[in-house]
């Protein structure tokens, strides 16, 4: 825990007023990077920091901010909207420049009469996908999510031999990836009812949401070397929620023997900040697998991964249907978990992507997997809270779910808390449900 | 067979002699698109067209020759490197500029003069990826390949019952795909013995390739948007040869539930050069599952590709071991095939991927999987030539193999020849295994 610094005092206030709310997701204390343009302009997308319910334009700021010659150099690639060039750079650097946009908005700044003219309401932004994702990557770290979804998928095989031994990982869809807001489009697939002869193509009937944290890749390495876990932490830039949409008859039909496929890459929604490693450094928590569980190989592990490896992230899903809009109620909270309960950590993710050689690049994102409790209430999937749709929820207005209708919006919040430090939260990661299109003829 | 034209005259000679030799892959009726520097420069990579054993630099012969105004703004992206651009323009547009190059590469051209000098040599360049491969997903078209694997990991049950409706594909990494010439290292990954208690890290065991082939998008589709599969065709921009390098030590041991991981993605070799579906066209053929076989659904049925969705492309896999390069052996044949053998059309595969709106971009890259014929010595790769490591193949030199040794150099070739039609090739798809990392600790 030897990270900390300034940055991380709980008392710290800021001059933007809206960031000292006990309940904003953006404190001073935590400076997210996003992407983002006026709403309704055609300007290009330029980077911006997060703070309470404004934006700093770093572009703006750039040039009116007082600087030294080294956050210039960093400030410059970030005002070119080009976020992976700042991810690229080395840990010293982004860790510097957090500390310089902390001193600038934090209460009693000199440099807030510059920077002032540099804020933007976040209600008056868009906000773009935050970086160019090369790769996407969906780990399976959620052991609960695992155990509960594997006895659905094979009832005398729950959670295979290899989970404890191997971070399973699978290959996800880039373009499909959305910020947060976007439309997602209920996908055809073909369904194979149980005792049918034939499939047919048709719409999903179980459309599902799947509550995922995404480790976004700082620096990469090169095709053929590995990144030890000692260097692993190094690679990590910062982490947003993702939502890994699914349609769980097309996913039960096509995923023997080369593993999802269409039933995932039609969309994966991310929320928009990526709130850096620096920020949820006091979040960290010592990490083990019980001592009745085999211990990681030794390329696994590591005394920084066992010493701090965790990290508490309280996460939420929510839920507004059409119905409840209409009726003008507040979307409905269906589950709460804990980043905790994850058998692998990030750096262990990102180290067994690499052991064999495999290059990550930055801005390369790497899924958590569905983060579910160890209770059954603390399912991060419908799927999951419904047993496999055998149980419906029944939600507060008389509705009924096993699977998402259209016009549902699902909403991920995620936000740390630890006595001591300063609440930080993640800003939502939200999706709404539109109708499929007509089934295709050839 | 209507989208013949002139540029199909199989008795049609070029100005550059060595097109014209009978052997050649580059005769003036394939004219594929790659992306090259002058050997040892630090030049920015340009395209080029393969033409005997010489490159057409389109930089210089966008300034040097005679084109019409559209011609020019076709060459203008293309001579800055960019060949996704270009990948992205209609069908017309593509086919109207290789009509143009044909026609100043063909013997008696006036443009001979000025071209002349936009020639480099082949072999005084170098090779890089053609394009910038958004995402690249992987099919699984060979039934041979899978049915005779299928076996050798699943022996009570060896093609899924899915295999005959889903063109069952997944999703590869792009960041390790490399271009032929490359070395490829020898992968660490978690290896369980058969009966032991623990996995361990250690160098695989059991490399080996697989025999397949790329298809490149041309434009692409909006997110949600199917490609109904009258339209597929459209968006094919051209083919290569692709090793699918597999560790099949790790794959048997990670795969299960979520599919091929660290097994696959360490590396993924293709030829430098992108033969078009243009250059493809004498080289279709009637398309159909066998009568007694579940008929492709109607979103994956059209009658263009019942008359013509299959192409006849020979396939060989050649090995040069570092013993054979040492005594001065030419390479040695290990099996041949024919992509006709595939399950699943280029054109359902593509429709397929984006039946549930999955969003394809101009230079993603699509695996047919290996291709392995009905023959036992016409498997796609050594783990079906070796009958899973069983039977070792022996060597002219006296060398056996189950599967590679650090040194051994694997060449893919690809040809297509037919009766009344100019023979054209693809290239060398060749890569080296060198020796894996040492084991990493924590």
């Amino acid at each position: 825990m030897s990270q900390l610094d300034f940055t991380h005092d709980p008392a710290a206030q800021s001059w933007v007023v809206s960031a000292n709310a006990a309940a904003t997701d953006f404190p001073l204390q935590n400076l997210p990077y996003g992407l983002f343009r006026r709403a309704g302009s055609n300007e290009a997308a330029r980077v911006g920091v997060a703070i309470g319910d404004q934006i700093l334009d770093l572009q703006l700021a750039a040039a009116a901010g007082r600087w030294s010659s080294a956050e210039q150099v960093l400030l410059q690639a970030l005002a070119h909207g080009d976020l992976n060039a700042f991810m690229a750079q080395s840990q010293a650097r982004r860790r510097a420049l957090r500390q310089a946009l902390f001193l600038a908005l934090q209460a009693g700044s000199k440099q807030e009469a510059a920077l002032r003219p540099c804020l933007l309401a976040q209600a008056a932004a868009q906000m773009a996908l935050p970086c160019r994702i090369g790769d996407y990557t969906d780990f399976y770290t959620g052991i609960h999510h695992a155990t509960t979804v594997g006895k659905l998928f094979r009832p005398d095989n729950p959670l295979l031999p290899n989970y404890k031994w191997v971070p399973i990982g699978y290959h996800g869809r880039s373009s499909s990836i959305v910020v947060s807001g976007s439309t997602v489009r209920r996908p055809l697939g073909q369904l194979m009812a149980p005792g049918a002869e034939a499939p047919v193509q048709a719409a999903s009937k179980r459309l599902d949401y799947e509550l995922e944290l995404g480790l976004f890749v700082a620096g990469g390495n090169a095709l053929g070397e590995p990144i030890p876990m000692a260097e692993a932490e190094q690679h990590m830039f910062g982490v947003t929620l993702l939502n890994d949409w699914s349609a769980r008859d097309m996913q039960g039909w096509e995923y023997q023997p080369l593993g999802p496929f269409l039933a995932k890459n039609f969309a994966t929604t991310i929320s928009p900040w990526i709130v850096t490693m620096e920020a949820l450094e006091p979040f960290r928590t010592p990490f083990s697998h019980p001592p009745s569980d085999p211990q990681p190989l030794p390329y696994l592990d590591s005394p920084a991964n066992r010493a701090a490896g965790g990290y508490e992230i309280e996460l939420e899903v929510w839920l507004q249907t059409e119905a409840m809009r209409a009726q003008d109620l507040a979307p409905t909270r269906l589950m709460r978990s804990n980043f905790k309960h994850a058998y692998w950590t990030l750096a262990q993710m990102l180290t067994h992507h690499a052991s064999n050689g495999c290059n990550l690049q930055p801005g390369d994102l790497l899924g958590t997997g569905t983060q579910s409790g160890p209770a059954a209430e603390e399912g991060g999937s419908l799927l999951e809270l419904s047993n496999g749709g055998k149980q419906a929820l029944s939600l507060p207005n008389g509705e009924t779910r096993s699977f998402l209708q259209d016009g549902d919006t699902v909403i991920l919040r995620g936000y740390a808390v630890k006595e001591g430090a300063r609440r930080i939260g993640f800003g939502d990661c939200a999706g709404t449900i539109t109708p499929a299109p007509r089934a295709t003829a050839g």
